[in-house]
Formats: C-alpha cells, sequence, structure tokens
C-alpha cells in the first residue's frame, strides 16, 4: 500500500516575526486561510485515504497540528521524542508501516512547502510510486527557475524509463548548497534539479539502506520497532532515541544510496523560506501588492503587507516588506528579506527570547 | 502686566496615525516625555507666572489639556463654544484680560509648534513687550532655512531700533504662502521672515483693531466682555459666539493693521508640520534614525520610528517613517510625509472614522 508520512517537525524564524518557535511555518495560515500543514494534507486527499497519512514530530507540534486536521486519525501523529534530523525521522516511520504493512511503499514528504499545481503533483506521485514498488528509491526534483544557492542539487544523466507520462532518470548523485558559479552551471546544464526532499521509496528499502550506512541508528529502530504495541513501547523509543545522533536523509542516506531515480517536476514547487519566496506565490493586486489585512496604499507597488486586524497605510514604497503581529513589526526591504536572521540573532543576543 | 495666550484649539491628522480628530498634535508626546502642550508652557515658567498663562481652546479640548498642566488654575482655560478660527479667538483672550487689566499686553502663542533655544526666546518675548507697550504691534518672524511654500511671510525694511539685543523691524507687510519661486527669492533676498503667528500686543490695542477692521466682530466682543463676571456670561457667549464669522489673525487683523514691527529670531522653532519635520528636531542615533520605542536596526537609517510598546525591526530601509499605533500603523517614504493627507482622505471617503 502507498502511504505519505509528512515531516512536520521543523522550526524555524525564517518568516519572523510571523513565524517563531513555539509556532513555525508549518502552523501559519500564510497562503489563504489554511495552514501550511493543512495545505500540505488537503493535496495528498485525492490520493491518500486519511488513514494512509502519516505525520512525524514532536509531541508539542502535534498538539498544535492535530487539531488543524481533525480528519486524520490521532495514532498517525507519530512524536519523536525529540529532533534527531530527517534520517532517523524517516526510519521511524518506516518500522511504524512495517509493523502492520511489510510491503508499505513510504512517500516522503515536508509539512512546510507550497504546491501550485497540486494536480500534477499527485501524478508525479504516483509515476514515482510505480517505479519504487520495484525497488527504487525515487526523488522529486524541481526544475530550477534561477541559480539557487539555497538548495541542495540531483544531477542526472539520459532518461532512463517514462512512467505515467513523467521521465524518470537514473540519480548521477547529489550535491550540497552550491556557490553562485557553480549554481549558474547547473541551472546552465540542463541537467541538475533542485532536491526537493521528497522521496517515494518501500519502507523496507529504506531500512536496508540504514542497515547498509548507518547500521548504529538501524539497531535502535529495530529495538524500537520490536517493541511497538506493546506496553514498553515508550520507554524504548525514549531510551533507543537518546542514543541516536542527528543526521540529515541526505546526507546520512542519499548521498551513497544504490538505485535512485529522479523525476524532474514542474508543480509550482516553493520552499517558502524567506518573506521574498511567499511573495512569489501569493496573489497580488494591480499594483503588485500581495496584501493579507486592511490596507491604503498610496504611490506603493510590489509589497508584502500583513496584519492582524490593523489598518496599515504605505505612501511612496516599493519593494517592501511590512509584517505586523501583536508584539513586533517587521519593516524590510523585499531583496533582504534573508536577513530577517540577523534580527533573529541579535534579539537572541540580547537576550529577548520573548520575540523568538 | 504681561500675559502669555495660547491658542490651543487646532485640530489636526498631518501626524496620523498618531494625530487624530480626538487627539490632535499639542495634546501627543511627540518630542521626549511631555506632550507639545506641556512644552509651550514648560517653555513660558521663567517668564510668566501659571496665573498669567491663558488657554484657548473648546471645552472639549480645555478637558483634555487642563489635566497636563496642573499648575495653571483651571480657570485660565477659555472654551470658545465653537472654533472660529484666530482673530475671533484672540478678542476673546483680549476681553478676559481687559477685565481686569487694563493695561494687559498679550503674547500669542501657539500650543503645537517647537522651539529649541527657550533662553533666546523668551528674551525675544521680553524685546516684544517692551516695544508693544508703547502700542506697537510685534510679530515675531523666524529666518527661513528653506524656501517653505507652507508658511506665509513677514517683510521689512531697515532696522527701527534695538531692544534687549533685537532687531526691530518696521513690518513691510505680510505675504500669504507663497509659490517656490517667490519663497526662493524671498529667502535669497533677506528680507522676509516666516510669519510664526506669535504676536505681542495691548490687549487694548488688538481690541482697536478689531473696532476699525472687524466692527461686527468687536461689537460681539464687547457684548460678550459686558456680560464677564455675571450670571449670564455663558448664555451670552454662545449667543454672540454663533454670529461670529470664521476670520484668521492674519487675514483679518495683522495684513491692514497700523504701526506693527517685527522682530527676526532664531530660536530653532518649527511647526511639527508633518512626520518630515518631527524628524528635523528629534535627536537621532548613530544611524541617523529617530527612535520611540524598542528598536532593531539592520543596514537602515535615517527613519523616524516610533511604537507603543512594541517591537520594530528594520533591515535595509532608510528615510522611512514607521509609526505604529494600536490601530494603524503607518509606513511612508520620508518626503512624501505631506501625502498622509492623502491616506486621511481615503479613510474619510471609504467611510471609516473610527481611524480618524
Amino acid at each position: 500500500m502507498l502511504y505519505a508520512v509528512i515531516m512536520a517537525g521543523g522550526s524555524g524564524t525564517r518568516l519572523w516575526p510571523l513565524s517563531r518557535r513555539g509556532q513555525p511555518k508549518q502552523a501559519l495560515k500564510l497562503i489563504g486561510e489554511r495552514t501550511m500543514f493543512q495545505h500540505s494534507v488537503d493535496r495528498l486527499a485525492p490520493l491518500f485515504p486519511p488513514e494512509r497519512i502519516l505525520v512525524v514530530t514532536s509531541a508539542a507540534m502535534a498538539d498544535l497540528l492535530r487539531p488543524q486536521t481533525p480528519g486524520l486519525p490521532a495514532a498517525n501523529f507519530i512524536s519523536e521524542p525529540e529532533g534527531r534530523d530527517s534520517a532517523p525521522a524517516a526510519g521511524l516511520a518506516a518500522i511504524n508501516l512495517l509493523q502492520h504493512d511489510p510491503d508499505a511503499i513510504m512517500v516522503m514528504l515536508t509539512a512546510d512547502h507550497y504546491i501550485l499545481d497540486t494536480e500534477q503533483f499527485r501524478s508525479a506521485l504516483s509515476a514515482a510510486a510505480q517505479v519504487a514498488a520495484a525497488g527504487t528509491i525515487v526523488t522529486l526534483g524541481i526544475r530550477p527557475t534561477y541559480p539557487a544557492t539555497g538548495f541542495g542539487y540531483v544531477s542526472f544523466g539520459e532518461a532512463w524509463v517514462i512512467e505515467n507520462g513523467f521521465r524518470v532518470y537514473r540519480s548521477a548523485g547529489f550535491t550540497e548548497k552550491p556557490d553562485l558559479a557553480t549554481a549558474v552551471r547547473f541551472l546552465e546544464g540542463g541537467r541538475h534539479v533542485w532536491n526537493s526532499g521528497m522521496f517515494v521509496w518501500r519502507a523496507s528499502r529504506l531500512m536496508d539502506e540504514f542497515a547498509r550506512q548507518l547500521p548504529d541508528i538501524h539497531a535502535a529502530l529495530e529495538q524500537i520497532g520490536q517493541a511497538l504495541d506493546t506496553p514498553q513501547a515508550g520507554d524504548v523509543l525514549r531510551r533507543e532515541w537518546s542514543n541516536v545522533r542527528r543526521i540529515s536523509l541526505d546526507y546520512g542516506i542519499m548521498e551513497h544510496a544504490d538505485n535512485v531515480a529522479v523525476i524532474p517536476v514542474e508543480v509550482g514547487w516553493s520552499d517558502i523560506g524567506s518573506w521574498a519566496s511567499l511573495i512569489e506565490v501569493l496573489p497580488a493586486d494591480e499594483s503588485g501588492n500581495a496584501v493579507t489585512g486592511e490596507f491604503v496604499a498610496v504611490d506603493s507597488h510590489n509589497c508584502l503587507v500583513r496584519s492582524e486586524g490593523k489598518l496599515v497605510a504605505a505612501i511612496g514604497v516599493d519593494d517592501l516588506v511590512i509584517v505586523d503581529t501583536p508584539d513586533a513589526l517587521l519593516v524590510c526591504r523585499r531583496d533582504r528579506a534573508q536577513d530577517v536572521k540577523e534580527v533573529v540573532n541579535r534579539l537572541t543576543a540580547q537576550g529577548k527570547p520573548v520575540y523568538l
């Protein structure tokens, strides 16, 4: 059977002051009236019944997210005792699936990315599931639209097969975030896609990779798996997890995995990694302003404006991000949106956690 | 005796969203911890005992301002039943003074202007009072620092006398707000000063000008004066005031007054007519930012930032006005501060008086 596993444990303040340590991106209504997590579940609906959608996250985050998706069984939220990055989280999902379905094929997704063309996205997942059923690890790659230095890349050679209308390539390797010159070369060459973090594999196939590449984590996962559905499950999870090291899927598994394929997709994907990238996916008015809340614009263009119950007036300003929250206000040039982290750093250094 | 009369009836939204119809500029703490009205009273203290400082305003404004100056006798707040512009307000103050002091010399001041060099200001008032004692109407003129088109001007010829170290000139005429070319000529010629709205005269001398130039208003003021200290005072004031027309001192009295002198002063005067002019008089940090509230600046310069209990973060922005209030936020390019009125116009047109 095919299952979706949504990794929802991320935290971050790249969308400060809206995103906070306790209120990360996936919990926010950034686009329309649904949170990023809700969008992530919504777009799976036609392909996955709710009982086959799992969420891996922390206990605190599960409490925050569970009420957002009343249709998902509460038991489908798998809580990590502590965050250990993406590889252990994927392994934890895999052993849970294998407990009841040795043939489980799992689609690994993130809770805080945006996809505009959800129909094309589901078609790509179906194609990937077909390929993964035969034992291949499949990654969905995003056709780059600019020379991004903030993403990893996957390179590929000649087309291997065509599945469900999608060209499937054998992966020629994973590359970590490149410098700008390399990114330009990747973009121009046409043989690289962004690593979206969306993978499809048999759960048993992932466990084999753990056994080969990360045997210590594999052993811990085995212990956890054997205790599942017993009264000791929670104790064993906490005990084993405390010794599991932090490691990412890309670094721990994908860079040296056997038999990996890549399906380049054009689905209007965005990681919403900053206010600037959020502007790109939001509808704008005739002046190019993307507005949430009451707004009066005098000669102001291409701004992102968010407020909660407050009137915002802008006069003679272009390309600004204006985000108002009850305790903090951000006014930021659009092309400096990545420097929100500098504000967060200063607030941390100044000992002002109330704003973080 | 010398009296100060502060005209405090003005309303306006040029400092929106901080200034509102019910919360005009004089009631706001724009500079330091004192309101503009408090500054106006404070700077008089060494020259005027509290009992000789009068305030002319509306009943509603008196209720707002009286608690700000507990040292002033409550009876010194003279309430106009309705605003009738500056000439009737000055006449109302004059008849109140003449009731108890036929020799009263009155200094007419405004409640919402700022003066940096208060010592020089008081010296100029003393000089003006000396000149006014002999029957001359004296206006304090502000040496222009740029070709302003938003102020009236007073022209003058050769120096007439020197009083208390100040050159006193005979006025050669009042000019209403000029166009830019004229303002440039005024600035370069050196024979024009801004009409600050600060006048010094004998109260009886002002009444003579009313009798000659505005006999209808003079008659009303006489009626009001005769009823002062009687049980009918309030009724007579309301009755007469309802027929008094709106007219400014400049237009109704000064343009055709006899025997007018002007004392040019350099006292760091500002009418704080917009957020841009407020920036000029506020102390700035090393990045040129004038800040009220908690502020984190990343590569941001020459901004005016005001918030009430909210953290403001700015990234990569220069020359912005950022003013946050509980229900409205303004983000405005500094050189577009005069267009705040456009926002106010739109809010009025949209039927949103809650923000005005």
